[in-house]
């Protein structure tokens, strides 16, 4: 298809009535019992279960590779066999945070976007214009780019300021920028837990894609976040509250209803 | 061991006399054609050859991630018969530039130093405190935390100052009172091309160890990064000059060489 990420994400959001993106955070330890130790079995059926239990209540998928990579060489497959999960309308993205350059840039872009098929994928934005290039330059693709975190160290650098505006700001504008000439798109990270430096990043890119961590668990209720956010594209995360809302054999149907009633929330504070 | 990061590296630096750190960026576009085209042979058979012909010159070896994770589901067993090729005596650094918090940057290191056992890893300072001390929870690693780059982007926010000093210095700051309470080190990635960010991060950590791309290829000589980094630990790494230092059967004879060659300039212009 050639829309663009933005067309694809305004899409499904509108058939689901959903903004909700489901965080796939497979931890070992929290995967319920009845599926058995064997992770290369319980995991992928973990995964599946909760994906196909929400697809009707969720737009987009969050895979966070850090769980997969835990797996170790069965990790890639596993992981590719989760995303097969989601259904095709539905939007995903790698949450890898990559963040290199030239070549090696260039090679994270590969493996994620033509080799797994992401539609998108988290990058830093510490190593500037060609850290975050390679994964700008394939059409209908997104990489959102770490602006405003809503962890406790996401201050350390991000809230340093330059006396006219704090980091964040400025990479929000960066970011901006360094997408003007590429066939992709670049959307930003904004935590849930600062509403001040959402409504500021609002203001800079008013179409700008926002994906969305830390609604509920961390912070921000889910009216302040579309508030703050206003009308602009935005994908609202939730992995725990969704994957383990059940560690019981009801896992499934529990995640389901967590979804659903995470999307009523925001669908009711958006009207 | 026992031993901090710091005491192994020096003990190895010493016993080579070398600082040299050879880059493992395995670009299936450049290994030799006689070593055939599956990549799961060549690929291992390349960096074994290339890790034990450089083995009495190099005193570390950096393994990138991207360039095995762009191998796909092979990918990681892959770079775990590559890692096995280097000797006991040498450091090796997962090149992985991580950056995530919590749970995530949990199972990062987990896989990085428990499972690969890797040395030390790169980070991603962005994301701040938490998403660094997870990779600074073991005793005997390094985290090397990126400061300053020497990629021509790395200019777009490392130098932003908040009217008293650039990013990076206050990331060097950072990074220090990080790791004061965790038992592994704090490292700082300091590219060779901005001689004077060098000298500044020597201030501020006089004992900190310094991974040093850029020699040669990007920029800055031996003898003044050298100079510029004063008499602190220091892994000066090349990759591509000499990985690729010949194309033919030769390769690992070429890449001996190659090592050898940096190793001497750069003992010399240490004494």
């Amino acid at each position: 298809m050639n829309d663009s990420f933005s067309d694809r994400l305004a899409y499904v959001q509108r058939l689901r009535h959903s903004v909700v993106c489901v965080g796939i955070d497979p931890d070992p330890a929290r995967i319920p019992a009845h599926l058995g130790s064997d992770l290369s079995v319980s995991i992928p059926a973990f995964c599946r279960d909760i994906i196909r239990a929400t697809s009707e209540f969720a737009s987009s998928y969050k895979f966070n590779f850090a769980f997969f990579e835990a797996l170790g060489s069965a990790g890639h497959d596993i992981m590719a066999e989760c995303l097969a999960a989601v259904d095709e309308t539905a939007v995903t993205i790698a949450d890898a945070k990559r963040g290199d350059i030239g070549n090696s840039a260039g090679f994270y872009a590969k493996s994620v976007f033509d080799d797994l098929g992401f539609h998108s994928v988290t990058v830093s934005p510490y190593m500037g214009r060609d850290s975050v290039t390679p994964f700008l330059s394939r059409s209908g693709t997104c990489a959102f780019v770490l602006a405003r975190t809503s962890n406790p160290g996401g201050d350390d650098l991000q809230q340093l300021s330059d006396g006219t505006r704090p980091l964040y700001e400025a990479v929000a504008s960066l970011a901006g920028s360094w997408a003007n000439d590429e066939p992709g798109e670049a959307g930003l990270v904004v935590g849930a837990t600062d509403l001040d430096a959402m409504k500021r990043l609002r203001a800079i890119g008013p179409d700008v894609p926002f994906l969305v961590p830390g609604v509920g668990a961390q912070g921000g209720s889910a009216r302040d976040v579309l508030t703050a956010s206003g009308s602009g594209p935005i994908l609202v995360n939730s992995s725990r509250a969704i994957l383990y809302a059940s560690s019981g054999r009801d896992f499934a149907s529990a995640a389901e209803a967590a979804t659903r009633a995470l999307a009523r929330e925001l669908e009711e504070a958006r009207s």
